[in-house]
Order: C-alpha cells, then structure tokens, then sequence
C-alpha cells in the first residue's frame, strides 16, 4: 500500500505487484523518529520521498519507548502523589495509602494503547501532509543498490533512490546464555503486558530498568532488581547514581547489587518463575522477569549486499555527516547507535534531509552530538548534560575543575514525611569557568535540563548561571545560586 | 534582644536600656529577602552588622507570600491531580471527584504555619552563622542620621553605621474609597484565614488575586474573581492573560470581567457578605472577600528626618547602584518598587553587600534588572522574561521582530478528558533573530523558565535555542523546536 498524498488528504490505492521499478529522490528505511523527520523534512523541500514502515509508524519512541514509557510514569507518579493527598490535609476521609492502592492495569493499558494508535495515525497524518509515500513492507538491498520491499500484502516492489536512508533502528537483547531465560521477556514485552505481576524482576541497571522499576514500585508491584554493580545507571555521573540508588532502596525497592541471573525455572502448573542469582540468592513465585540488559541494531535488511560496513557490533558505520561506506546511503538513529535518543534522531534526520535537499545555505548541515542533554524518568527524575565529573578530571584535570554540588529538600516535600532526594551537580572548567557538565536530579528534571542545555550549548560560564536572578520558589532556581 | 553569634552558636544577651550609641559597618533596616541576604553576605566579608525587623525573619516572601502561596498552590494542584486519579485508573473503589473533595484547611494551617515557623528559625540560624546581629523592634532614622529601636520589650537603642540600607519592604493596598471596603481583607488576611470560606470574592487582576483564585477553586471554594478588563495578568504579554483568563473561566471560575466593586454589606447575624458590582451583578452569601488590588512602600521610618527622597508613590528613589538621595543610605526590594519580587531583593542585596565591603573586583556590582524572569503559580503555572509582544513591536517595529507561537495538549492529559493548556511564545528581533520575549504557560512552567532565563540573559538567538537537541518527552522540548 502506498499512501500518495493530494492537498492533505490521505488517499489509499491498492497497488498491483509491478515488476517495475520505481525511483524517489529519497528513499527512507524505518519509519521511527529519525525516518520521518527526515522523510518529512526532504519532502518539504520537494524532493519525491519514499518511506518504508515494516510494522508501526513511530518506531521505538511512540510504539514501545519513550511515549507510553512516560504515560506509565505518570501512573506511577500520580500513584505516589495520590498517597501524599492526606499529608497535604486532602480527601481523609478515604484510605489512600500503600494497603488500598489500586491501579486497573487492563483498563489503562487499553487506554494507552489507544492513545498510541492515535499518534500512529498523526504520523500518518504529517507525513501525508508533506506529500511523503508511505509504504508497509519490509525492504532489503538488492546487488544492484535497488530496494526491493516486501509489502504487507505480500507483494513484492523494487525502487531505485539518488539517496538512501537507513533509519531501522534497534531492539533489545536478551541474554541467550542464561538457563531459562526464555522465561523472561524484554522491554517491548513490557509494553505488551496485559495484566500487572505482583512481583516482577527487572535485571540491568541502565535507565530502561530503572524507569521500569520506578513505574512498577509507584504502581504497587513487589519490584526487584537485579544489578551487577553497586549502583544503577553507571554511564551518568556518581550524583545520579547514588541518589537514585539510594532512594530506590529506601522506597522499598528490593535492589540486588553485586548479582547476576544465573538460571531461571518455570512452575508449569503455576506459571510464576524462579530466578536464582550468582549470590546465592533465590527470588520466588516471580509472575514477570523482564531483561533490560542493553539494546542492539536492527537491519537485516541486506546491507552486505550493497557493502555498507557495520562494525563488530552491527552497528552501521558512518561520518559527522550520516554518510554510510557507500555512496548516497545514509545512516542515523539507533541503528548508528551512536546517542540512542529520539530527538537525536531527529535532528540528525532533519540536518541530513537539509544538505541533501535544502537550500545552498544548509550544505553543511550536520548534527553536533556534544552536550546532548538526556534524562531519566526515574523517581524522582534525572538529568544530564556534558561531562561526569570523572570525564571532567580525565579532561582537563583534577586542578582546572571546580564542581559546584547541592542537595536540598524541594518545598514540596516539607509538608511530607517522606522526602524525594533534590541533588544538583554542576562542573565547570579553566579559570572562566566554563560549564562541562550539569547533572540534576529531583521532581521535574527532565523540564528543567532544557534551558540550561540551551545555555550550555552557548559555552555558559558559572558566571552567566549567575548573572540570571533566580526565580522563587522553584528548585531550578538552586543552579543559578550555587556557591 | 541581640542575637550575637559565637561560633555559628546563638546566644541572647537581654541589655539594659542604653544612653550609649552603638556604631556597625553596615545596619540593615528589615529582615525581609533584601536585608537578610544583604546583611549576610556584608557579615561573610567581615563587615560588623545589625540587622533590625519589626515583625518576623524573612519578611513578606517567607510570611505572607511566596513561601505560604506555594505551598497552598501544591495542596490545590494536588487536590487536581488527585481528582484525575480514576483517569489514570488509579483508586478507582473511592470516589475521588469534585463532589467529595474535602480539605482540611484548619490542620492544613497549622501544619504551613509550622513550616514557616521552622524557616524563621533557619533564617536566625543562618544569620547566627553568619555573624550578623539582629534585633527584634521598630526603627527610625533621628534628624542626626542616628537610628533609633524601639525594641519588643520596650527600649529604647540607639545605633549609628557607616551604611544604612532600608529594606523594609511593601505591604497590600485596600480601596479605602468603597463603602463597607473594611469587610474584605487582603493578602497578609489571606494567610491568617483559619477556615476555608465557601464561598469567595477575589478583587483584582493582577499574578496575586489569580493565584488566591486558583488555589481556591482548585481547594473548592466557590470562587469569584472581579477583574476591571476583560482579562486577567494585564501587566503579562496577551498570550498569558488569555490563556490563564479562559481557563479559568473553563474550569469554573467566576470571573466577573468587566467589573469593579461599588459596595460590601455585611449581615451581622451570618457574617456573610454581600458585593455589589457597578454592572448590578450581586455576589451574595460570601464567606470571605480579599482585596488584591496592589501593593505599596512600607516605611514610616523617618526616612524626612534625614531627606531620603521618596516618589509620589511613596518609593524610595534610588540610582542603579541603589544609592538613595543621601550619602551612606541605601534601599532595595519592595520600597524602592522597581520589581518587586524575592530573588530581585536577594540578588540586589548581595550585590550592594560586594560592592560596600567586598574584595576589589566588586567595587561596580550593581544588580541588572533586564530580562530578570517572573512568574504566576496560577493553574497552570506561566511565565516570562523579557519584552511582551506590544512591548516588543514598540521598541523594535513590527516588521523587524519574528514572534514563534505553539499551543499544545502536554502529554500527561492525553489520558484525561479535560485538558489543562500549554502555550509558548518566542518573541524574536532582528535579523539574527535575538531572543527579546519568551512568555509561556503551562505545567512546571516555573521550573522551566529558569534555564531559558540564563540563555536569554546571554543573549540567546533563535538560532541558539534550536542548536540544543530536544528532551523528549517533556513540554519544555517544544521551545528547541518551535517553527
């Protein structure tokens, strides 16, 4: 099926198998965030763009990451808030505590699910809009650099493309070593979960888990992880990943450090799994494990066939500019893998669709992978940019940084009992004190980072964090007044 | 009582009633944001100082303003959220709507009073460590330039200084001219308001009246909001009275526009009030009625004994460097009236601090009031920085700025049927496309200003903000990426 577009209006003509070939300009392979920004980008400079989707428009990002990933935030988030109603004096006449909470897992993943299918169909949408084909299939590199697709109906299409673009992806990995790690499922099974375990294991300390986790805890599951080292999110800076750790394990969280999985068994009649770990340590009656133990590229779509070059770990290889080894095919997005983010993506994708078939002034057009900001929708949430503090020392050294540190409890929080950890870090370099790294993390993280990553990207010094006057009562304003 | 400090440890020498002059460095007249930090920061450099308040530590901000407003701002939007719950499937066995909202305003009290109480005693504390001396009493400047306190246990002291700041802050205005006028109170009343009315009448369009009615409604008071225009925030750029105006209105709020109160009747049998408009509009069986019509100077500090020049407003006039009329006399924060908010008086009151007694390199320290950003912890929040849209076409012409608009549903009420707005507004100017206005409203509005506020200050372009990749999904993301 393609979708051609006249003036908005999204028509579909069933196509007969054509032993034709058909040429675009732009041919572009993946329809996640990096394909259709760059799809929609090219074809809003006129060039005659083909996109093709083997299963849902969006990719990773809007069908099984970052969009129903935040929704289930938000649950969980909205759980906890809720259980804070009678410490802020609201509704006591109801017992909204740990005991009697309850989320209707069936009824709100329908719900999401929904919601999903409504982005899929915006997708759909934008990129009729700009006159982009749109075609389901699954493509695969020819000998002779044509793309041959192999549609939904089960058709089979050629095209020839001036360019192409690469944009597949990635998917999790699951580790096939393990006894009975078939068990498990991964983070895409995550989101197809029907019903809520009661008790779920997550193994791996990256964000994925970690955001997993959170969601399961603010939900009411009797959550565990599996970690192999002391703490979780080892690739951000020491800040994040103590605070994180330590909150998790405070909130109850079952966090099993220095461990690996070393067999899992499933009780036929019961169906609930036991994971044993290296330690020694048994966890039971385990209704969900899910693996969150790292992501890898996803082609298989015949690059050996045209000699684009992946590297050991399938990853396709390219310059600053997305160029692949092969003339006129490009690469971008998780499938590079270079910074797995969907904004990255995108702005790779619509840089690429710029020097490719923008106007003179965007020849160059490429995209900076520095002081990329990320974040992490933990509980609380994290953030960084720049630097760690360790990249920091081994940078500039150990006498040319001075790190700015604060730990506070947000206002929020002082009507509580308990109280969610605030920690900012911010490093700065040379006697300027130029700004190298800032990681955050408290309550509303990932908005915060936006800003200051506009301000770091301009090379901001401490001086002009400074020079801005704080804005009270917040706790971004603690980064504009650190001593 | 003085509070000398040893050792960051508080001791109370109670004194005897002094003939004798006792001469500081630097005396701060009010304990409020700007005296506090001033003095402070003046002590840290080892300058001898006395700091004088009347009533509490912290003044306006820590008493009866931002601190108390938010934290009833966080129990409304939290009685919001909570509502939402079933939404989110959460809690679906209690009826948590509008119909058995319940709030516990008498306990709420004690427990936000005790907050403040905690914070007063952080201030001594903090102002312990510091070394500056504070006293508890009234001051007035005598015809030799002497200040005299009246204490609280009624002595008299005597005390003359090198350097003299009057920081004494701003206290609300009430419409002496209406009739029954004294049956409302205003917002220090706001705050000593010991049980939730049922019913209230707000008077006033300006960020404190919107916020009262916000955290009313949201609390579930009946809630009337008299305004004079026909929006709301009039001071702000016309995509943030709109927005906020509207949904008030949407959200239940009676927003009486185009009205001024000609008359208040009390019966003196219920207590209930009666306003009536100058439309014939009646707002009857009122609980309570809170003027928030404006704010004025507070002194009456015999600022004529010694011919500090104030302005028909009753304004301490002062220079850039907040130097008043006369040699050695300083004023800052509310007095002086230029922008009344906390972090302006803090920054303000460290700066003067640098430059009386700090190292060389402060010798010029003055505080810049461009671009400083502000904001309204209405529901939801909004903010801004720099030029509005009218502002922004009269100083540079119409046809040489570029205004960035987005209107947009955050992600969080996808899954709810009622959908609270978000709206961004990126005023531009020149060919570079510098950043002279950013008015945004929506959630966590308030945290994300902070960082676009040091860009700004920088001197951020447009160009500048679409260089940081997106932070996918957050709300903020959509200022990197505005077309």
């Amino acid at each position: 099926m393609i979708f051609p577009v006249r003036y908005g209006i999204q028509r579909i003509i069933l196509r007969r198998a054509m032993s034709t070939v058909k040429h675009y300009d732009y041919l572009v392979i993946g329809g996640g965030s990096g394909g259709v920004a760059s799809s929609r980008r090219a074809a809003s400079y006129g060039a005659k763009t083909l996109l093709i989707e083997g299963k849902a428009l969006g990719g990773t990002c809007v069908n099984v990451g970052c969009v129903p990933k935040k929704v289930m935030w938000y649950a969980s988030d909205l759980a906890t808030r809720v259980k804070q109603a009678h410490e802020y004096g609201l509704f006591e006449k109801f017992p909204l505590d740990d005991e009697h909470l309850q989320f209707n897992w069936e009824a709100f993943k329908k719900k999401r699910d929904a919601y999903i299918h409504r982005l899929n169909g915006i997708y759909a949408t934008n990129l009729a809009k700009e006159g982009v084909d749109v075609l389901f299939g699954w493509a695969k590199f020819t000998g002779e650099g044509k793309v041959e697709v192999k549609t939904h109906d089960n058709k089979t299409e050629v095209f020839s493309a001036d360019h192409i673009l690469v944009a597949t992806g990635g998917k999790p990995i699951v580790p096939e070593g393990i006894q009975g790690y078939e068990y498990g499922t991964d983070s895409d099974g995550f989101f197809a979960l029907e019903h809520q375990p009661k008790k779920v294991v997550i193994v791996g300390a990256g964000y994925i888990g970690i955001e997993f986790a959170g969601v399961f805890h603010g939900l009411g599951s009797d959550t565990h992880l599996v970690i192999r080292g002391e703490t979780v999110l080892r690739k951000f800076d020491t800040s994040i990943q103590e605070t994180i750790t330590d909150h998790y394990v405070n909130e109850g969280i079952n966090v099993h450090k220095l461990s690996k999985v070393e067999k899992v068994e499933r009780d036929e009649a019961t169906k609930k799994l036991t994971v044993h770990l290296d330690t020694k340590e048994v966890i039971n009656d385990v209704d969900s494990l899910i693996w969150t133990v790292g992501r890898r590229s996803l082609s298989g779509i015949g690059l050996e066939n045209v000699g684009v070059k992946v590297d050991y770990r399938g990853q396709i290889v390219v310059d600053e500019y997305q160029n692949s080894s092969v003339n006129g095919i490009y690469s971008l997005g998780d499938v590079v893998g270079k910074v797995e983010l969907t904004p990255v993506a995108i702005a790779a994708g619509r840089k690429l669709a710029n020097r490719l078939f923008g106007p003179e002034s965007c020849r160059n057009d490429k995209l900076d992978y520095k002081n990329v900001p990320s974040v992490i929708f933990s509980h609380p949430e994290a953030g960084s940019i720049g630097l760690t503090e360790k990249e920091a020392i081994e940078e500039y050294g150990h006498e040319n940084i001075r790190i700015y540190n604060t730990k506070f409890t947000a206002m929020y929080y002082a009507m509580l009992k308990d109280k969610s950890p605030t920690r900012y870090k911010l490093i700065c370099a040379g006697p300027e004190e130029k700004v190298v790294g800032l990681h955050i993390v408290g309550d509303s993280s990932a908005e915060i980072l936006q800003g200051f990553g506009v301000a770091i990207k301009m090379g901001a010094t401490k001086a002009d964090f400074d020079n801005c006057v704080a804005i009270h009562p917040t706790s971004a304003e603690e980064l504009v007044t650190l001593r």
